[in-house]
Order: C-alpha cells, then sequence, then structure tokens
C-alpha cells in the first residue's frame, strides 16, 4: 500500500445514466486522480453502488470541505446516499470477547504486525478469562460481567466507554452475549459479529453440535453486521472447511475455529479498508 | 482398478473388542488378502463400522457360501448389520430427470466413457424434454407425466419399470418431484438425490432464490438419501461455490448447477463402489 | 441475461487522468446507459484496463460507426489498445479433441442446454474416438490424423476448415498435439487450452504421474490462452482439489478430470462473454 | 478428547497377509482394546502402512514392555519399521522463527489455548524482532544472529539448546535460513518447515513475486519435513487460496500469509497426534 493520501467515497442511489461521468467529473476537474473505481447495478431494485477512491495530492478542494462540495455538486442530482472516508483517518476498533482466544489473537496481531493500520484502544470481556491476552498486546482490558438484572447497567457501562475513547467500530470476537435493540441501533452497520455456522444454516446457540447432529460433510463460518434480530445481519463474509464421519463435535469445534478466525479478519480487513456497502439486509463487498 | 474379483462388507455393530481380528481372522484363515480395511467407531453411540475389501483369488470359501459362514461364524456374534458385494457385479441404475440437463449428462458421460462400470437400463421422465439426450446414449427413455390425479398409478408404473429391470438403486438427477412414502419406503438407501443448496440451510423450492435474497457470500449442493421426510434424510455428499454481489440469480444457478453435477456424481460413485454406511440418519462415507 | 443488445468495449493503454470520464461521456452524450463499468490499474506497470458496457437502445451512434467514433474520440487521446463486442453477436467456436471426452461433454452440453449462446460448427480430431459424442450432439466430426510427417499438412486443412466456418475462436479440450507456431500465431490469445496441472507445476506430459510420485495434497488444471511456449501462455483460471496418500494415480486422473472440465468451461465461458483482457502474459479477467 | 492413556504405533512394512490379525491379536490377547485402526497399502510399492492405537486400561504388558513384546511378537514376523508413541507423554516444540509473526502467533495460541497439549520450552531466533511476542507467552527466546561466518558455530550452539531442553521436534516457523545437512541430519523427518507456496511450483525465494509475474489465479502454502534438498522434502499439508488480477505481490503476501499460518498448524498438529508416516519422499497422513 503506497504512502499517498486518498478520499474515499461510498455511495448508493437509485440507478440513472450518467453518475460515474459526474462522479468522475467532479474529481477530475477539481485535479484529482482515480485510482479504483467499483461499481454495481442491482437489476432486481434498480439500485446503483460505486466506490471510488482519488488520490489527493493535488485536489483543488480542501479536505474539509469535499463533503459540502460533494454534496452539493453531486450528491443532490442523483439522490445520493453516501459516505466520505480519507485512507489516513485510523478506524478505532472494540473488541468485546468472552472466553475464546482465537479470534481475539487473530486480530490483535493483525494489528500489532502492522498487517492492518487499526487503534484498539480498548478491549471489553463479561470474564476475566482473556486479561493476560490483552496484557500482552498492552491494551486495557475491562471485565464487565452479566447478570440478568444489570444487563442494560453493563451496555450503557460499555457504551460510555465506547464514547470516551470515540470508537469507530465494534467487533464481537466470540462474544457470547446478545446486545439490546438500544446497544444495536447506536452503532448501525457498525458491529461486526462471527458466528460460528454457515447461516441460514444453524442459527443460534451450539452449531456445532447441530451440524454433527444434521451429518453434513461440510462447516462453516459467518460475519455479518449485528441488527436487532438474532444472526440475520447482512453477510459479509463467509467460508467453509471439509468435515467427514471421524468428526466428532470437539474436531467440529476445533476445525471451525481456523475458519472462524479467518472469516471474521476477512469482514474486518473489508470493513476498515471501507470496501462495504449496506443495502436493505445484503452487503456490496467490493474487491 | 485392477481386474481382481473382491469381496466387500460392510458392517455396523455396538462397539466391542474384538471384532478387527474376528473379521480379519475369517478372511485370513480360509485364504483371503485384505485389500482394504476401514473402521469408525462414533463415540457418542459406541457403533462400531467397518468396510473391509479383499480379494477373492484362492479364498477357501465359496461366493455363493460366504454370507452364510459369515452370518455364522462373525456376525452372530457381534450382532452385526451387514451386506456383502461382489466387485464383479455391475450394480444397475435407474436415473429420474425432469427438465434441466446437466446431471443427466454428467453421469451418463461418465458411464459411457469407462469411469464409471454402472449400467443404465433406464431413464424416467415426467416430462419429454430430455428425450434426445437418452437416445444420444441410446438408452430407452420413458416419459410418465405426473398429475395431481395419477401419482399414485404414475408411480405404480415407475416400479413395475424398475423391478422389470432389475434396478439397484436410482439417482434422482434434478427431478422435481416429491416421491411418495410408499415408493421411498421400497428403496431404504438407495435412492440418490441431488439437492440444490447447503442443507439444511435453504430447504424445499427455489433455494437459489433464498440464497440471493439472503445475500449469503457462498452457495452449495447437497446430495443425500431419500426418506420420506424432504430434504433431511443423510447426506452423502456436500459442497460449495463462492458467490459475491455481483451474482443476480441467474447466475447462482448457473454456478450451482457446476456444484450440483459433481456432487451427485461423487454421492453416486461412493455409492457404487460400496463406500457408504447409513446409521440413523447420518452416513459413514469411507475413502 | 435480459435480452437487451448492448456494446462492449474492452480497453487498456498508459495509465492517465480522465480516461473513465472521457468513456462515460462518449457513451452518456450519445444516449446510452452504462451496464457495466470495472477498471484497473496494475499499478507495477502504470497500465489501465477497462471493460465497460452499455445499452445501445437509443444509441445515437448507428452500430457500424462506433468503432470509428471510438477511434477518434477517445482511443487516440489515450493511446488506447481496445476491442469492441455486440451482445447480439454470437460466437463461433471449434473445439479439439483427442480422446477422452470429459471436456467435451461439458462444452456441448452447455451449449446444447441453453447455458451458453455459442455455435459449433466443427469439432476436430487426430482420432476417431468421439465421433458418436459430436453426432450425439449433431456436429460435423473431422478426423484429421497427424503423422511426424503429415503435421504442417493436416494444421493447414484444419487451418482451411476453421476459415471456411468462420471460426473465431480454438477450444483444445484435452487435444494431445502441440500446435505449431504458425498455427498459433494466427489465432493470438484465441485458442484456449486446459492443462490437467496447477502450473506452473508439472508442465509437459503426464502431470499427474508427476503429482502422484511428488506426493502433493492438492492437484489442479490451469486454462490459459496458448502462446507458442508451451503451458506458459497467459492463465485465465485454476482450480485444485484435494487428494491424500489413498489415491494412485488413476486416482488423480479420476478426480482431476472433474476439475479439468470445470476450470475448461470458466475460462471459455469468460472468453465468449468478453471479460478477459490479456496484457503481457498475464490476463485480467473482469467479473 | 477422553483423558485415557492409550498406545499408539506406527508401522509400515512390505505388504503380506495376516498383518492385520496379528497386530489386532497382539493387543486383544494383552487385554487392550483397538480405539482407532486406519491401514493403507502403496499398490505401487507393496507396502503397507498402518497405525492402531489401543486404550491401555487393563493392558497386559507393563508400558515400558510394550516395545520388546511388539518386537518380538510381532514385528519381526513381518519386517516392520515402526514406532511406539503413548497419548501421555507430551511433545516438546522448539519453533525457529526470524521477523515475521504469523505463524508464531497461531501456533503458540494453540498451545496457550488448551487446543494443543505441546510444552514450547524455547523459541530460536537469527533476529530479536520477535522477543515481545515470546515473552507475551512466557517462553525463553533465543536470539542467535547468523552471519557467513559463524553458520556452523551458531547451528551447535541451536543444537546444544534443543538437546539440553530434549527437544522432539523443530517447527520452522518462516524462518529465513536453510538449515545444514548435519543440522537436518539430526532431526529426521522432526524438522517441519512452512513455504510460502504451491510446492513444487515456486520453489526457493521470493514465490510470491513469482506467482505475480507468473499471472496465477491461485496461490498457496506447502507444510513438509525439512531434508537436504531444499523445498523438496515430505509434504504433509497444502492449501491454497484464490486471487485475481486485482491483486499486487503486498497482496498475495498478505493473503499468502493466512493460508501459511492455517497450512503450518494443521501439518504441526498432524504431527504431534502421531497421524503422520514418512515412506521415501512421500508421507501417509492418516484422518
Amino acid at each position: 500500500m503506497p504512502d499517498i493520501k486518498t478520499a474515499i467515497i461510498l455511495v448508493h442511489c437509485p440507478d440513472q445514466k450518467g453518475i460515474i461521468v459526474a462522479v468522475g467529473d467532479f474529481i477530475l476537474k477539481n485535479g484529482g486522480n482515480v485510482i479504483h473505481l467499483d461499481e454495481h447495478v442491482d437489476a432486481a431494485t434498480q439500485t446503483f453502488f460505486m466506490r471510488v477512491e482519488w488520490d489527493l495530492d493535488g485536489f483543488g478542494i480542501a479536505t474539509e470541505k469535499i463533503s459540502e462540495f460533494f454534496q452539493t455538486l453531486v450528491a443532490n442530482r442523483f439522490d445520493m446516499i453516501w459516505r466520505l472516508y480519507f485512507s489516513d483517518a485510523v478506524p478505532r476498533m472494540a473488541i468485546f470477547v468472552s472466553k475464546l482466544s482465537h479470534c481475539l489473537y487473530d486480530l490483535l496481531s493483525r494489528c500489532q504486525s502492522g498487517e492492518w493500520t487499526v487503534e484498539v484502544p480498548l478491549i471489553v470481556s463479561n470474564h476475566p478469562d482473556l486479561e493476560s491476552v490483552a496484557r500482552g498486546f498492552g491494551i486495557p482490558f475491562h471485565v464487565l460481567p452479566i447478570t440478568p438484572e444489570n444487563k442494560h447497567e453493563q451496555e450503557q457501562q460499555t457504551f460510555d466507554l465506547l464514547q470516551q475513547h470515540r470508537i469507530d467500530f465494534v467487533v464481537l470476537a466470540r462474544y457470547m452475549q446478545v446486545l439490546t435493540e438500544d446497544f444495536v441501533a447506536r452503532y448501525p452497520n457498525k458491529i461486526i459479529n462471527i458466528h460460528h455456522s454457515f447461516l441460514p444454516a444453524f442459527p443460534g446457540a451450539r452449531p456445532y453440535h447441530s451440524a454433527h447432529e444434521r451429518g453434513v460433510k461440510v462447516i462453516g463460518a459467518t460475519s455479518h453486521y449485528v441488527t436487532t434480530n438474532l444472526d440475520e445481519g447482512p453477510i459479509i463474509e463467509q467460508d467453509v472447511v471439509r468435515v467427514s464421519h471421524e468428526d466428532d463435535v470437539s474436531d467440529l469445534v476445533r476445525k471451525g475455529r481456523d475458519v472462524e478466525k479467518i472469516v471474521l479478519s476477512r469482514a474486518v480487513w473489508n470493513h476498515v479498508r471501507r470496501m462495504v456497502l449496506v443495502c436493505g439486509n445484503r452487503t456490496v463487498v467490493f474487491s
């Protein structure tokens, strides 16, 4: 990845003539150079999706004014829903965990090695088990136990922490709690979960037990944005691994862990590179 | 595959000491040479599964007496459920189709090229569309249309044909009809279906439409033995292929066809080589 | 696929500002509507690649004049290498085979079922073995045997046939002959081969034997454009399948066949949809 | 995995009648219960391979006498090459690293989480970069820099450390040094490497650069036992991931890392469970 500063716009709007030219013109006439442009039209809903990234070097509109100009000159005309990002803004990620460490290690080791440029200001858990993992990476670890009585209070504490640390998005790295509607509503398409099955097969609890009982020959994992419908949010990434009659439930759990961590990390990577657009209950993941 | 004549025994029974030695002894003491032996113990149900294949050259028990001797000398002692097959018996397969040709071509071209040693005495269809395909391979094609009124009668005609042609097993190559319980009961673990989804996700009709609507990133196909519960029989083989937001339903259908035909043919291949044991609603597929 | 008539332009040129806008403007100002636009910049060589497809309904430039106008108004300015295609032009494919039928069946059944809109005016073979397969599909089959003495003469006959039938591109469906440089030069990036290994591993003859001897755990197949360097042309598609110590060479051959036919058909499909651009010895395969 | 103590024997010998019965009898007559038995015959070399595992509870031969008895009563008769292992012996693994952390994290996090029961008494590196990773897991980290002059001396120091810590096997977790023949000879089939390509494609240095230049559509990783021929030792495990024209070398490196760590960990897991037999330059990996 070169060290240039770029702007990224993610857009969707009703499909109509002239969108690409209008956006391209906006960039070109102000001296920008398009580095990537991907578009997709969903034929069924006649929706246009685009991701465009351009080099800001020599761009004629000041960074803090791009939004205003784009809204006025382009977005209004096509009734666009859009977001602007800058490549030098480092996303701030909070990780929620319970007792399992494989996804947590996978996420943190990518941040530490420089594979990802992502800040992790804090880890939240309802159990103390993974505190030493967090300590190994030098990241503050907050234990906020959950009981039937304190659920809302615990979420409020969590939310305060996220606010205080200016968190951009949350990753549920095998966090074994269902978030309330209120909490989810505060982070629309900003909470990424990993479910340990190939959704929509085996939603809910103990999917590996169900997979074993059904006798499937392939198991999988699904990373999706969290919505208020459990395990039904927009899917970002899925993958699978073969299993056989020789695998008992513990083998499925073991093989599944590898898929879970890779699928979750791919989803997070796509999210932080601003590759993902959500429309209805589906995602467009540019490549 | 060498041209030797072998015997194959598929066994399952409660797990207990001495089974392998008893079976091995039975073969060894009568002058047989074990070519393959695979065993598996399902820990949860304490069930023992085995597939053993031995060279019959010089075997001291006459072919037609092996069953009797094995039952008396071995099977009784361990309360075995078992079957005996001979490698020189060519399985007789009937294929049921409707209007889609991809699985039919895949099956027939394997028989014709000599990849499989399987007889196909007849193809049955509720539509005339694929008659020319059957003719290209020189296989009798029986059109037996189905109406709400004639369903049982049509199945009886079909059954008569299967009997008359001494059919060993049936392959539903995208046959768009649900068989009655009566028919299914006549061919337990002998009717192989291909379902165009990754079961248990998207059972029933129009799975590609459902997959598209759900926004999955991987689609699949499942080959299973038909039972009286639709799409819930023991799974023999599954596989998947990646899809993206760029794929509309027709793309899923097209990509899915390739998985369907390969998965179905793998399942049939395992069935005809006597690699598959069914126990409850799961399969053991030896390799 | 809707029944609209579209134009497709495949372009590559040195990367520079304004290309997308120029092409988009050309389409927009003449009343066209872009259906797909994909671009890619190869950072190492600073080469710009684009595939754009637009609806011709209401387009202001007559079909037979589009080339001239595009060259003058757009291509000259950016030093473009480009090609124009129309979605209603049915590509004419010749298939070359020897003795193996699996790829041939896979290709022909897709044409026959309507999955592909491709004409197959003729099949050429150096052996008579597959004549009955061709007959089943009603396609003329030309047996042109090859000896050390008649190679050039045979190729000339073949070339005459291709000319006479106005063949657009050739598919080598496990054709066991090396084409001469002269022949290859006549169809640059228009001869598609399937090699039965994961290139660059195991080029040349008997790759499954080599794979077995090396003890690999995965085998594959590679579809590529034929160049004068054997098995070194631009790769269009590859895929793999797992194998184990239990697989002898005949098992690798059998498992490999499934990968070969699917990989070849995917490559042909991408070629006929005008998704493939060749640059140097690599391909850009739009999706 | 239940908490029972088992014995595991890995055997290979010329194929002959009666091996399975002889081994089964040895276990049965002394009161053992076979838990797993896998056998394989390599038809080309007529070699018999077997892995058998039995419950030692109530076994009539004392643990320290099993070797002597098995050699006398069984192995001599069939000219067996064999090894005996006990499930309660915890393997002692040394890890060699250079500067890349992804494989190291993957290995250590599996040991720490209890997924593997493996001791890691030390990590050796020719660079200090990963010392903090080792510290996070509380494992001694030995920096032994390598220069052209001190190579043999450094290896002797390394060997002394391995001896002193009674190391059973070594994992090269992207260790960027070629070991000398002397060193390799001391650990036959006990040094596991990960090579960042799909061998035999792209051996040696910079395989991702070569893969990019060749324009492959799939990249992979290979874990193998180290022999004196660089990148040519017996392959334990391989896997692949799709790439496209959109991936530059840095993308291949990033995608490849995920395959590398999973493939290496699968190979180590198979090694420590005593699933791998080496014969010539190929492995039998039981499942």
